[in-house]
């Protein structure tokens, strides 16, 4: 029987060099060593890299802090600029480095695995309904203007955050946060 | 002494590879195999695949029509418009597969290539360059407002833009181009 400990700490060492290496540069060996594992005991517990993928997109997403999205005691429009700096934080913290996992695994893996393409959509998608939430309650407080849908918004808004992480790391700089918060919150959310 | 023209079909065959299946997932067998060559004489041209990359980059870059941003033939705002029409339907033909190759070894590359991350930078700063003229142009002649910096604009565009491709292949679908056209020019570039 399978130990439900290293179960997790394949989970977490995936999601590690997932993040940090990439999915294809990062073999089953490569997760099990940083386990501390032996590497047939892989697959006592996942049929392949590819279903760890799954599991690890759905752990990593559970540490976004949507629910920051829905928190009432905030207002709307400030949910939203706190959930960004949230996320801006952590990669101030990685010197620059590393992406949004979700965004990277698509990059590499939705041409090719329907899977985990199917599951980097779920991830989206959650994360889209919830900032659509959060865009829609700024537009009934009078916060957002109502001139365009909260849902394009929403889309648009988090295609433009992916789009920041690929610049931080390529720029080593915080200039595209910079770009991302003064026009998301000076022109596109008002 | 090695032939100009096995060069040149190495750097497409990279170019095709590196776009469709990303830079780890190509081996320099599957390139110099795609280039009909044999593996040896890849080393007569290119001393890595590190190498081959900077030299694909540069090559894709050029496919780009960046020459459309600066067409004094077309109204400044016009020119942005029709230059992303063209990356998009690029896309569409393509069936939402495949993302910009730049931002796509962007996030394979730039945490662990000093090299690779300093040609994706050039490639991307010369295309934010350009973008940034037209969107100054569009500012000089009242199309758009100057309430915001060029620059920064062209930053944000930019970077949406990048967010954009991640999302059509994780949707396979238009929508994404759908928010981003109508929130850039409905809303952004105004």
């Amino acid at each position: 029987m399978a130990r439900a400990s290293l179960r997790e700490s394949l989970i977490e060492a995936a999601v590690e060099r997932f993040h940090a290496h990439g999915y294809a540069a990062t073999g089953v060996k490569d997760i099990t060593d940083a386990a501390g594992a032996p590497k047939g005991s892989f697959y006592n517990h996942f049929a392949s890299k590819e279903a760890l993928a799954i599991v690890a997109l759905e752990r990593y997403g559970a540490s976004r802090r949507l629910e920051m999205l829905s928190d009432a005691s905030v207002a709307p429009l400030a949910r939203v600029r706190r959930h960004f700096e949230f996320l801006r934080d952590e990669n101030l913290d990685a010197g620059f480095t590393r992406g949004c996992m979700v965004g990277d695994i698509a990059v590499e893996v939705a041409d090719h695995s329907e899977p985990v393409r199917a599951a980097v959509h779920q991830s989206f998608t959650s994360w889209r309904d919830a900032l659509a939430q959060a865009i829609s309650d700024a537009q009934r407080s009078g916060e957002v203007s109502k001139a365009q849908d909260g849902a394009t918004l929403a889309s648009f808004v988090l295609n433009a955050w992916e789009g920041v992480l690929i610049a931080t790391r390529t720029d080593r700089s915080a200039k595209p946060f910079e770009s991302f918060f003064t026009v998301v919150f000076g022109v596109v959310l008002r």
